[in-house]
């Protein structure tokens, strides 16, 4: 999918984001979005461009990765009409949960989902709110298509396109709005 | 505030949740949402229903308790046009924070905002996914109260009005759209 912003929109929604150095550890640039979050235009600039760039994809369920996950992918489902599924950290979900271990830079992490929250021929488009090593979203991924769902789209309200996120989803349909290069 | 729904839709939404018998512990029955947001139509309707409520107190912000309240605060947030703010777990927000520990039934938590998340003047209605003992809601209050905003309402999808939790939050304004007593 192509960049669905315009090169002056995105400088825009880039005026919004902080920049907070050494965070969570040193020599990284954390990109803060809640002063993104808390600006009402940008925000709802934000969910309304990744909606229509979800709707494309015709999905049958959104599903968003905890926590920031969470405050983008919902009003999506809304403004689509349709559910909204959490795939959440280990021990969050009550019922019988599917999960998925999945390396990391250093160890390992884990995730969850709702054994029943997706089923066979279910058309999902997985959100988060920023794409960095693609670790998370491609073992959501994986824990989507066990459960016998098709993820159709993934999207993103930023992308480090410095980090080889892409990589991990090489087989996804993939959009972000904001790249930093 | 009134109950905001009628018998018959209170019902339904009820119809739409599951019960977890002994989550996180033994003894407890937990109220499992997921089932809800799933939902195309439920979901809709308590996010209609929330931002309806939320209307009436003129916010200039919501505020959403991690995780679970992020899945209901954003959307009200973007249908009133306003900002969204996110309180959270220690040592998740990466700029300056204001935090606060308060009490459990055993032991203590600690929950953060960023310190330029609210100012002096601000409106805010505070939202979280359910009620139960209210500590957390309670110290959210405190919390946007110490950096200058009014905390001109709360507001929960569901409530467990068999717990204190109302008695936690009675100098303000308090709704809630599915209530177990």
């Amino acid at each position: 999918m192509t960049l669905p912003l315009s090169k002056e929109n995105e400088t825009w929604l880039k005026s919004k984001i902080r920049d907070i150095p050494d965070f969570p550890k040193p020599g990284i640039i954390f990109k803060d979005l809640t002063t993104l979050f808390s600006d009402a235009k940008a925000f709802a600039f934000v969910l309304d461009t990744m909606t229509e760039c979800c709707r494309q994809f015709k999905p049958d369920v959104i599903a968003g990765i905890e926590a920031r996950g969470f405050i983008l992918a919902p009003t999506i489902a809304y403004r689509l009409g349709v559910g909204f599924v959490p795939i959440r950290k280990p021990g969050k979900l009550p019922y019988r949960v599917e999960k998925l271990q999945y390396e990391l830079e250093y160890g390992f992490d884990t995730i969850e989902i709702h054994a029943d929250a997706v089923g066979h021929g279910h058309k999902v488009v997985l959100i988060d709110d920023l794409l960095a090593t693609g670790g998370t979203a491609a073992a959501s991924c994986r824990l989507l298509t066990s459960l016998g769902a098709e993820v159709v789209g993934v999207g993103f309200a930023v992308e480090l396109g410095f980090l080889p996120g892409r990589e991990k989803l090489a087989d996804k349909d993939v959009f972000s709005l904001i790249n930093y290069t």
